[in-house]
Parts: C-alpha cells; structure tokens; sequence
C-alpha cells in the first residue's frame, strides 16, 4: 500500500474537500467565473467553508492535488479545483488490495 | 470514510506490521512461547525487526489494535499480536467505497 496516498486521505478537511467536490452543486452556489462541475470550485471559496485561511487550504488542495485525487485549473486569477474521478476509482482499488 | 481508521493505516512503520503479521512465519523465526500463527508473534520481536524502542513499538501496535485491525493476547508477560482478518476485510470494504 502506498503510504503518501493514504496520508493524504488521512486527514478531515481533505476528506471533507473530497466529499464537497463530489457534488459541487449541492455545496456551493454558482460561481461568477467558472462553472461548478465542468471547471471545478474556487480554491478561495472552498477556503471559506472549510473555515481555514487560504494557505492553509492551499496546503490541503496541494496535498490532494499531488495525490492525484483532485485537479486544479487556473482561470484568470483564480484555481478551481475539481475531483479526478479516474483516479479515485484506480485509489479505491488500490486500498482494497491485498495489504 | 472513517478519518481515524486511515490515520492508524497512514504510517509506513503500521504498514510494515501488518504486512509482516499477513504471513508471520515468513518474517519471524519459531517462538518459544506463543505458536505464531495461532498466537501471534510477541511485541518484542517486532519491535526488534522494526528498529525502534520497544515504547514507540507498542504505540504503533496500540494504534491498530485501538482501530481494530490486530488482537492482543497475553500470555505470561508478553503480549502476541496478530491481524484480525475479518476486521482488515470490512476495512477493505470501507476503503473502496463511496467517498
């Protein structure tokens, strides 16, 4: 088992990131630039519900985005961030086999 | 997803536990207490292979055993560990799905 991996998911706010951006929708309201799902949610506005300062969601989206599990993509000045569905299913795999 | 039981699988030393205790004979030579397999194999020995005090082991072991992963028994002073298959395979489970 890959032990960076599970670090990153070993961690609330990260799984608490994770289960937002699964139904973007349904945890934020439309954003002026970027669409939800197609584009990802505003790092800044995932800062605000998550209750921590920017770095510090920085911190996590890094952590995530380096796992692979979520994907950043810049528009003007802002990243959105968006869940790497393949991927996760490819994690979920791994953590079901043989350890 | 269950933060607590991925935190006590995020650490590469807890990895190397339960991949040692998946095939214990493999990795220990024959105790004289405690059959290994049936028994478990004694905190002390694993620390030894670990390379850490025997303190720092037996939090490791705390750990897995609090997030229901290994058994402890006692017999005479020492205590043997091995994995609780069925728990590891509800984990497993947990792990793969919806999050």
């Amino acid at each position: 088992m890959d032990v960076d991996l599970v670090k990153a998911l070993a961690n609330d706010k990260r799984l608490q990131i994770l289960e937002w951006l699964r139904d973007p929708a349904s945890h934020f309201p439309p954003q002026r630039e970027g669409d939800l799902v197609r584009d990802g949610v505003c790092s800044l506005f995932i800062a605000e519900k998550l209750g921590v300062s920017q770095p510090t969601c920085g911190e996590h989206l890094k952590v995530l985005a380096k796992a692979g599990l979520i994907r950043g993509r810049k528009i003007k000045q802002w990243v959105f961030y968006r869940r790497d569905e393949d991927r996760i299913a490819a994690v979920k795999e791994l953590l079901s086999s043989d350890w």
